[in-house]
Order: C-alpha cells, then sequence, then structure tokens
C-alpha cells in the first residue's frame, strides 16, 4: 500500500448482496451498564449507511454541499437481542428491502461472531434544501435497483 | 425558592395522565444537516423516561448500584415527521401503552407548539446484574398500575 | 405555576457573581468505566454557557439563524479531579475570565455537593457567517462587562 | 485479502515516530454550524489513542475486563484553528510527549491534507479498579520508552 491509502479510514464492501461494515466498541460508545448505549447502533447504522451509498457513487456530502439534496431518516427501529461490549468488533450488515423514487427502506443487523446482536430497520428519505422529499438521483436508483436484483436473483 | 432547590435540575411532570418532560435544543443535538440528529431523541426519550420512573419512586441508580437491577432498552420504534432545531424547546410526552412483569412500552412523542414532531414507542426490560429479565419490584409495578388504571379511566 | 411554565426546561441563574446551571447525569452521560464520559463535560459547559449567555439577553439562536453570527469555541482546557456517577446532580459554576472584542474566556467548574470534579476554561471566538471573527453585538459586551465589574467588585 | 480481513474495522500505523489514524466525518459528528461539534474531537482523539496502544500491545479492553486497570483521561486541551467538515477524512496524528510511571502525556493533531485543523495535548493516568492511579504494566512501559526513544533519536 502507499502513504496515501494507508490514511484511508475503514471503508465497508459488498458481500453475498450485503454492505458489511466493520466496527470497533470504543469508552465512548459505552455507557454505565457495561454495554453500547442503545441509540448509539443509530450512529452505526449512519456510518454504515453512508459506506454503503458512497460504493453506489451516493455521495452525500458533495450533493449536501451543492444544495441538491441529502438524506433524512424518517423512521427507525430497532430490536435488541444481545448486548455489545467494550473493545469488540461488530459487523454492520445492511441490505434495501424496499426502494422507492423518493425513500429506500434499509435493513441494517449488528453481527458478532455470527450471532445478531441488534436488527434495524431504517427509512431514509431523499430531501431538497427546502425539506420536501425528492426523487433520489437517477444515476443513484439504477445502481440500487441493479444491485437489488441481482442480490435479489440469488 | 431556597439555594438548594434552584441547583435542582429540570424534572418533568404528570398532567392528564401523561408525563411531561421539557428539552432545550443545543448544538451538542443538531448536526450538519441543520436539524436534531435523528438519534438523539432516544437521549431525550431515555432523560423523560427517567425523570417518570423517578417520579413513581424508582430510581434506577439506586437500583442498578446496589445490584438489584436496572431497565435496558430492548426495542424502539421512531417515526419522524418533523424536523426540530437549534435552541427549540420541546416537551417529550410519555404514557405506558403495556406493563408487564418484568418490561414496560411507552409511547414517547416529541411535541412543540401541539404540533408531534416524532413518535416513539420504546419497551424496556428490568434485568438484574446478569443481564437476565425479572420482575420490576412490586412497589414500582403498583405505582404504574395505579396510574394507568387512573389515566386509562378518565 | 401555571401549565407553560411547567413546560419550561430547567435554566440557570446568577449567585455571587457566578451562574450555576444544575445537570443530572443519564446512561447516554457515563460511559463503560462507570463514570461520565470525558468528552461530554464539553457538552454541559455548552448548555450552561448557553443557558448563562441566554440571561444576559444574548440569543445565539436567534442570531445564527439571523445569519449575524454565533459563538465558536477557539480553545478548551479540562483538568479532571475525580469522576461523576450515574444518577448524580452536578452544578456547572461558569464566570468570565476574560471579555475582548470577539472573544470571551470562561472559567466553568463541575461542583458536586461542594467539591469540584473538573476544571474547565473554555474560550468562544463570535463569528459571522463566513466563519471569521467579529466584534460581538454591542448590548451584549455591556451587559458582560457590567456583570463582571459587579462582581469582581465584591 | 481474505474475508475474515476485510470484517476488521480500520487501524492505525506508525510513521515517522507517530502514530496515524483516519477519520471520516459523519453527520453524527457536525453540529448546525456546518462543522465538527467540538467535542467529537476528544471522541476522535480516544479512538486514535485506543489504537496507538493497541499496536504497543496494550489492549485496555482486556485489562479492563480482568479488573486489572484502564486509563482515565486527567487532562485535556484543545485549540481550534480550522473547521472540519461533513464527509472529510481527518488524520489524527500522535505522539508522547512526556511518560511517567502512571501516565503519559500525548500530543494529538487533527490534520486535513497537510493542514493542522486541531491541536490537542490529552493527558491518561492509569487506575486500578478502585479509581486509584497505578503504575502502567511493564511491557506497556518498555514498549512506549523504547518507541519514544527511537523516535525522539530522529
Amino acid at each position: 500500500m502507499t502513504f496515501a491509502e494507508l490514511d484511508q479510514p475503514y471503508a465497508g464492501r459488498f458481500a453475498d448482496g450485503e454492505h458489511r461494515f466493520a466496527v470497533r466498541i470504543y469508552y465512548e460508545d459505552t455507557d454505565a451498564g457495561g454495554v453500547v448505549y442503545h441509540a448509539n447502533f443509530l450512529r452505526f447504522f449512519e456510518r454504515a449507511r453512508t459506506d454503503m451509498l458512497a460504493l453506489f457513487g451516493a455521495d452525500i456530502a458533495t450533493t449536501h454541499d451543492a444544495g441538491e439534496g441529502t438524506y433524512v431518516v424518517a423512521a427507525a427501529e430497532l430490536k435488541y437481542v444481545r448486548p455489545a461490549r467494550l473493545g469488540e468488533i461488530l459487523i454492520i450488515v445492511s441490505r434495501f428491502l424496499e426502494i422507492r423514487a423518493a425513500a429506500c427502506t434499509i435493513q441494517q443487523r449488528v453481527m458478532r461472531d455470527g450471532q445478531m446482536l441488534v436488527e434495524g430497520r431504517v427509512t431514509v428519505v431523499f430531501v431538497g434544501p427546502d425539506g420536501r422529499p425528492k426523487r433520489q438521483p437517477a444515476a443513484w436508483l439504477e445502481e440500487f435497483h441493479s444491485f437489488n436484483g441481482a442480490s435479489s436473483a440469488q
């Protein structure tokens, strides 16, 4: 690897029709119960979704800055099955459940050594600078559908 | 008021069979979209639940420290209807949807000037130091049921 | 109290030339070490400063929204002396150390039952929408100086 | 790379006597000012220190769980020079300033494209389960000194 590559933060990848994104648990993520604070899984989900979208060519920082729009979370559901702890490495596994013109629903599971710790579903809506839903960029939608078709067909 | 009272942080209250808890929005709560970051509503919900439980005599910091148990979040659902912004005052309105031996499901709505911004449902389970569900303290259950019966009867 | 008053979140107050602001510790504030996570004191400091400025008539949400400017943190120093824990009530005691045209340095101490847990110093700079320092609104500066003169003279 | 390697989160590395750790900025890190919220740099610093210590063989999650001790932050200083924004990749560059029996002071700079955004100094103290400072494990101290000697000699 070159120096420039070594200074790149972690990026996830697609495997078997799903997106995998690893997260290490630091003190910042935990609470006095000795486990990951429940709200923080939504932060991990955002990191994984951002990475997944970037792999599809959907760079939300750029569209945000250009005033073209960004994703906002419209709904989230989480089921907490097992706790996660300091120092563990978790894998956030994400896949599309539904793709609509202005919104996507994504299943996001938190896995550790093959066991599911948390099951989440997050619906994101693409909105313009006025906060109103708008059609997701056509190139992105095409990528999402193409990937999802391929993985559904497996 | 005395000095000691003035140094007490805000506590919510019950009104019309619901618990009301006000939250002011600081920079720490917002994100670059100019709105409250979606995960932070779970933090507000925790503050409101803790306050509601304390008003019922359920002091989780004490039972936690005494090794008797504490509440963990088992499930959460959020619907984001309208954004919240810097400097606003939001009211978290909470009420029991279901009370079981070891768990409670609580509806928690985020209100601003009579409009609902976020609708949440959170299920908390009382667990012992081993992380296993256990019956909620009898005195607490009695308080919950007595309050809920009274408010349901309205 | 009226209903409207009851739905107001906590606000601090001035006493003996200092601003006092109470904070209750929730799970969200703690980490797996069983104590308040060190970075979170900066969040408490922001809440206390915002409240202190509001008492002076300096409403940063309004000037922020109006494009007139806001405060950014230019420097922060923290000394952690004793840990804080779940369920505790802490008092953030703030006072001006220095007032300049575009910046203020504020000492912020975290107290519990008369003991100091954390000692902080935070320098905030008033910046315009372009991010460049600009003179703080004259009315605010006057309030700060007037208060500080009175408290220094004590 | 193997699958197992791909599921490993990012780890930093040593270069030129310093530890480099890349961080990508997500919405969770930003605030309504459009920049990274000032307290969050302490979270990035914790991630980088944890990674640096792990590269030295100092696994704090293990010693924490084993009741042997962990690091707590005793002091932190931050100077904010330039803002960081959504989607940027920052490098946290860390190096020892001082190594004592029970404590280390570490300089942590936030860099972007060769420009320094934030300069920090963090002192961490190794404490036992009773919260009292204790000598850092001998093997760790040896590693720290050996590395620091080598880098100072450059």
